[in-house]
């Protein structure tokens, strides 16, 4: 995209009709401020995949006008492909001090820790990023130390919300900035990009101190030891967890590599108080009276290798989950990921554990940490936009956020629901949404980052689906007569010793095929495959209605 | 198992620890009765795999003892299995019309018609099963024509409740018997198994007819056509779309095949009232004004070839949706289903949809069939039975089960919570699990039933997640040297074009395998493969982090 002078555009390359692998970008002019690089969980369909990237072909190409990358928070979703751009380019990150704890501890895992410039900012910064002024204010979210950003152009002010919700009685002590807010409002605010998570549901999002209670009476009341298990990241919840600990004298300890190295990093940055004496380790546990011990664990998502699916299955070392102790699972499942939850959730009941699950009122221990309708309203509300673009959400909750501005006076025609790559360009106090830069999906699949395209995943799932057959066949190249061979080999489509008759059937079509073509005259190598695959794959799927791939080699000696 | 003389036997083939492929045994002495034949859709870690249907091996080896099959409804994770029961085992199947009819449909699928004794049945039918005399009585549920079973054997009553709620306002006159359930109950009932789904869910399971007055004020509200999807077979939600048409004076279509079918079988049989002339074709839908017509349709569980999805995507052949028309989802996402129908929900937004979806009590078009805790408590209160075997269910919606047994008065130790093939018998009034009979998961996919097993199942993951690598090479008899190759072919595993150099090191590899194990005098083709595949694999895992099945083929000449 050609740059426009004096005009100020705003984009996504990443959150827009997904959940998952947030970026935005502001540019204004010749000047580029990003926001967030987030990946995102692949679902089933793109087998063997283990995370999606932001395509950031347009940053590449116009790297020499970056002044930096803002980051909001902490979660995967926002932080999670800050590697993989890393590797690509070197911009200095922006975050606050928790936020920069965890992105370090993600660079120490890629081995990328030192090569960056990170600075730490909090809600009363205010950066120069060319002709840019930045500013920020603190919103409620699952994670601490979340920003808000405003953008102060020369063609008007800029809201990025981050993920938010509002919190009267928020856990421990993490108030949003909303007199900031206010006042950001009543300066005047030309975009708001707000994210749209919970745009769907009514109401106002519940307060974490729900939570609180009710994780205070299931303590009070439980006779046998206590195992929490939530996001490592929610450590307003956690210090919520150890009050409870310490209200019913319990010790506690913290099992799952990523709950010990978040927990650390919130208690050495001070955002998590744990009384002296409280942490103990893992085989310290058994050797105490259970009503006296408490455990944070990772893995309330039903991750099968996690510190709770261990314990469910009977095979943590160090610790037994015995009749009579509860279990809390205080976090709700990501979709996608409720049955290996449920499973989880058996497991505990099987062996006897007190589990408390779900989150219905009367004893939930989960809290949404985004906004519900009447959230997104107040923010629309204060923030009073000329132009507003809903982000961070399906189509869906970006057409529901539509409604939700429309309702509180955003004009009808001043709402832009963009695809992730649609550029929003404002000039003159005017905005036009006529052009797009590239986007996409990146796939990283063990070290490869974005070289698995749709070809490979097509093959996968036809292997996948029913398996392959190799068919080799060694041919003279003087008299083009078989050597030897046809040979079958294969794999994940039928049960070998079952399939005998099958399979000599398929050297039987193979080789007429092949002597058939050859009486013709027919000599490439290319169409005697393509008729191998065909009758070879008739045959099957009229004897097993499936379709393995085939895969005919000829070799000529 | 050895037949226990004048032994009552209770058992499930399928049915616990899951939701789908129910199937239960009651058996007295010689005699044997079959509840249900279900399927279960498989989840994603079965790959390929169409169906999952009971192991029957037990019922096959004691076949001359089984009296017949009774089928309590006509779902399909209670009839799915019967195709292929049947081509293993001929027993008479009674059920009533409806389910009959369903089943019938089921049977012309599989052009299995005519081979079967199909018996009619009602509430009010008496069976002479051998020794034990059979009964029944009306449930209502979210599909017509529902019966719960009661055994009345020399050992005492035996109730099977089916699926079950209780809806006193229900859609259509499909009101429970509840008055003979009482009855039964009076007479005494020795043991109950009872439907678990909903034991985790507080109160009462909510009316069919909040469902209806939905419905109503949805089609007074709408401007332009009205899509409502549903499953096919809950015909008293489709009477209640054909009365709210009626209301508002709109013809109605069908689309998609099952809806056809089902609902053709309902007018016929005389479970759905439909006025002369309502019912339209889908070529006439868009003549007519769009506030005259109404459509039903299949796809409400996101399923990507069925109607809904395709008017969402916009490829439906003879209707469109256009902005201002209404759909309707009248049906909860089945969990796994989730992400499927939210894409559709999307779509539909994009062409400017109203879309109704979700459960909310304002608006829900949506209600379980199955009860909540207070339902089953009542069915258990009217029952009083002396032994309890809660069915169908996770294990977690058994164990909530148990606990709302004991507060209804059900004796501490006489609830057996079993696993499919664990068999509880009864003898001189006691009640004892020690024993169990062969059960398990019966794979279908494509033709084959029982052909697939975890060999297969392990490589299409291997497959699934990596591809593959063939390495093929020719070697002479005579001096064992190296004719031709090695050639690679790869599937699933990297882009090729990109991958040059990463598959001549793979050659060079096995070049030097080969001929270090022949200097070696290392003659064994199996040692050779091994060795190969060891090297290269190790080479690929530290190039790309990926384990792509290898598999090298040597040909000898």
């Amino acid at each position: 995209m050609s740059t426009r002078e004096n005009t100020l555009s705003i984009f996504a390359l990443g959150g827009i009709n997904e959940i998952g692998k947030n970026m935005y970008v502001v540019q204004y002019s010749e000047e580029i401020v990003i926001i967030d690089c987030g990946g995102k969980f692949p679902d089933e369909s793109l087998l063997g995949i283990d995370l999606i990237i932001p395509d950031i072909t347009y940053l590449e190409e116009n790297q020499e006008k970056i002044r930096g990358m803002i980051v909001t928070h902490g979660h995967e979703d926002h932080i999670g492909g800050i590697p993989y751009f890393l590797r690509k380019l070197n911009v200095p990150i922006y975050a606050t001090r928790f936020t920069l704890g965890l992105i370090e501890l993600k660079l120490e895992e890629h081995r990328l820790k030192g090569d960056t410039k990170l600075v730490q900012i909090d809600s009363e910064s205010i950066l120069e990023l060319g002709k840019m002024k930045v500013s920020f204010f603190k919103t409620s979210h699952s994670i601490p130390d979340c920003l808000g950003i405003v953008f102060h152009t020369p063609e008007g002010n800029v809201v990025h919300t981050g993920d938010f919700k509002f919190d009267l009685t928020p856990a421990n002590n993490a108030s949003s900035d909303i007199h900031k807010m206010a006042k950001i409002g009543s300066d005047g605010v030309l975009a708001l990009i707000s994210e749209s998570t919970n745009a769907e549901r009514k109401g106002l999002s519940p307060s974490e101190q729900m939570v609180g209670n009710h994780m205070d009476e299931a303590f009070m009341k439980a006779h046998g030891k206590i195992i929490v298990s939530t996001f490592a990241s929610n450590v307003n919840r956690i210090q919520q967890v150890v009050n409870a600990a310490m209200l019913t004298n319990r010790k506690l300890a913290l099992l799952g590599r990523s709950m010990v190295n978040v927990v650390g990093v919130a208690i050495e940055r001070g955002y998590l108080t744990v009384p002296e004496g409280m942490l103990i380790e893992a085989r310290d546990v058994d050797p105490l009276p259970p009503e006296r011990v408490a455990i944070l664990c990772t893995g309330s998502q039903g991750e099968p290798m996690a510190a709770l699916a261990r314990l469910a299955s009977g095979s943590y070392r160090d610790v037994a989950i015995y009749p009579d102790d509860t279990v809390i699972l205080a976090a709700s499942p990501i979709p996608g990921n409720e049955k290996d939850v449920s499973r989880i959730i058996d497991n505990l009941f099987k062996l006897g554990a007190r589990v408390i699950y779900g989150s219905g009122s009367s004893t939930g221990m989960h809290v949404s940490g985004h906004g519900y309708q009447e959230d997104l309203k107040l923010m629309l509300t204060l923030m009073k936009p000329t132009y507003f673009i809903p982000i961070h959400g399906e189509y869906r909750m970006l057409h529901h956020h539509q409604l939700l501005a429309e309702s509180v006076g955003v004009e009808k025609g001043n709402t832009f629901i963009i695809k992730n790559g649609d550029v929003v360009d404002i000039e003159n106090s005017v905005a036009r949404q006529t052009r797009s830069v590239p986007s996409g999906d990146t796939y990283v699949d063990g070290m490869g980052v974005g070289d698995i395209g749709e070809i490979v995943l097509r093959d996968r799932k036809q292997l996948s689906e029913d398996g392959m057959l190799v068919i080799v066949i060694t041919i003279s190249k003087s008299d083009r007569k078989i050597i030897s061979g046809p040979d079958t080999i294969t794999r994940g489509f039928v049960f070998v010793k079952n399939s005998d008759d099958l399979l000599k059937e398929v050297n039987r079509l193979t080789k007429k095929t092949v002597t058939d073509l050859q009486g013709e005259n027919i000599r490439q190598w290319n169409v005697i495959k393509q008729n191998i695959k065909k009758s070879v794959g008739q045959y099957l799927f009229t004897q097993t209605k499936r379709k393995p791939m085939i895969l005919p080699i000829i070799i000529e000696i």
